[in-house]
């Protein structure tokens, strides 16, 4: 295993002191428990957005704390869900009297946490479920369909409309309504490494790629040799479109995302392609957004996710964002 | 091989044409000559600032064309120079009537071709010079040092000024004073592949790094065993702190740029070791930068370049930037 590290227990503490630091203008981390909230929470009369998750798919979801989108962020250990008093802690520290908006990725551990965390919230708090990836109904971890990168377009839109002044009521029909639009699949060209494991999570052949990988290696739908661009693009895009059922002339969001070992330069080029596709298939492209979001670790892939916007969501996929991983 | 990638002749073409369209709002994309421009160039009376390089270290150079960095971008095959027609074309384009300044990286292709293209421009134009890589005297494809990720900080302090109105020759002595105060020293933790080659370029072992790598991977200094994290770091802010022999007092830039395939967790965990170091020898931090921003396409490692700062040079690199890879 090759990685910048001093030692396994103090790799996420480490790393969010780093984080902290070089974005200091707009977060405060706080250790124990471990939580990255916004400089300038709480913010009263919004509604606090909360999400978290397990370490090793950054930026997401510290990245993705400031204006627009995140109050806080509960980082667990690599591939591990957060604990409830992580979820607690940071509620009290951003909650500004609007209640809490908790957006969990649909993963049995993270499901159970933040469920224990809601139950013990003083407040009026709601949960959205993000379950995006059509790749497979149920997984190594989960009951469901995944939750995976289409968690950043529930994550700016939900947040824009807090900022904007929705109701804890609102901002979770919104983020329901988004999931619902939103589809994502995945692919694998070669394993992460847990770094507490210090191997590879699965083995791939020299011409193989994983097609529908979770985005912590877990199995898809299909080992398949390793194709084109344009090939791969077809797949995981006909999987989502298909299972969106989008009339042709929906304007769609398209995320291309990758997994965190894979060049920009490819990624680029892999949105070439699904952009020709779609609208190959007649649905208007509305909006793009391309780079390493939701990431698996060193894993060298990608994913495609398709919204399937309207008037309210584009609005507030336009509204200012100032984090550290998004910005305009 | 493992990349996303239709065929190696279009991939360049490809890869052009998925930026272009991701970022419509920025940059125009000409493929023949192939050169990437600020949609709303030319600015008249501004200097117009150029670079480009072989492609493979994206996002430099296109990410950085836009309001308050480049002009236009021309990138070249993978790991190989423009032509000087690309840079003729792309002057063509972006003259203000103010002149041009090329910023070069110092590899000998890079200078010769940008040399040439200087010869045949119609108009007042100069040559800043980046050689920032304090590992090796000499290289593969270098004579004197090798301009490495300190590019970035030289475009964005130097397309600042430009924005601001100064004219050639500030921007070329500015410049050419930033150079002089930068300086980055590289780690590979594995090799990268180039896609005409199929193969990676060198051969590490499973617990060897290659301390000094160049951004093509070149050979650096000296092959070790994996360290960690700290002593990795203290090895490359050593050689280049004791080479920019900065005063105590004297506050720096630092910036933690992966290779491409390092993941953002281990690049803020790396960030945190610089921060520590730099101030245990007594320098003030004044500005941080981590990301992935001068790359060699899948390699695994990161370069760590501190820049001495004086109030100008600050002051400049706050300026606002609306560009794809930097936007504050």
């Amino acid at each position: 295993m090759k990685k910048f590290l001093n030692n396994l227990d103090d790799m996420l503490g480490e790393s969010l002191r780093g984080f902290g630091r070089v974005h200091a203008d707009l977060v405060v981390v706080s250790q124990e428990p471990a939580f990255v909230r916004r400089a300038d929470a709480p913010a009263r009369g919004k509604v606090a957005l909360i999400s978290g998750g397990g370490s090793g798919h950054e930026p997401l979801h510290a990245g993705f704390v400031g204006k627009g989108v995140l109050d806080a962020a509960c980082p667990g250990q690599v591939f591990t869900s957060p604990t409830p008093d992580q979820v607690l802690a940071a509620a009290e520290a951003v909650d500004g009297g609007a209640g809490v908006l908790l957006i969990v990725k649909n993963y049995s551990g993270d499901v159970m946490n933040f469920e224990m965390a809601a139950e013990m919230l003083p407040g009026p708090n709601a949960t959205v479920l993000v379950n995006d990836d059509v790749a497979v109904e149920d997984s190594s971890f989960t009951t469901g369909r995944r939750g995976v990168a289409g968690t950043i377009v529930v994550e700016k839109i939900v947040g824009a409309a807090a900022e904007a002044g929705s109701d804890l009521a609102a901002c979770q029909a919104l983020g329901e309504r988004v999931v619902r639009a939103t589809r994502t699949m995945g692919v694998a060209l070669t394993s992460c490494t847990v770094p507490a494991a210090g191997t590879p999570t699965f083995a791939l052949g020299e011409d193989e790629m994983e097609m529908g990988v979770g985005i912590h290696g877990e199995p898809g739908r299909s080992r398949l040799p390793l194709a084109t661009a344009d090939s791969i693009a077809r797949d995981m895009l006909g999987s989502a479109l298909d299972d969106l059922n989008a009339p042709g002339d929906v304007p769609l969001l398209l995320l291309v995302n990758g997994f965190g070992a894979t060049p920009l330069m490819e990624l680029h080029l892999l949105a070439d392609a699904a952009i020709r596709l779609i609208e190959q298939r007649g649905h208007p492209i509305a909006r793009i957004l391309v780079g390493n979001y939701c990431t698996s670790l060193d894993m060298a892939g990608a994913s495609l996710t398709v919204t399937r916007l309207d008037d309210e969501m584009t609005g507030f996929w336009d509204a200012p964002v100032h984090t550290a991983a998004l910005r305009w």
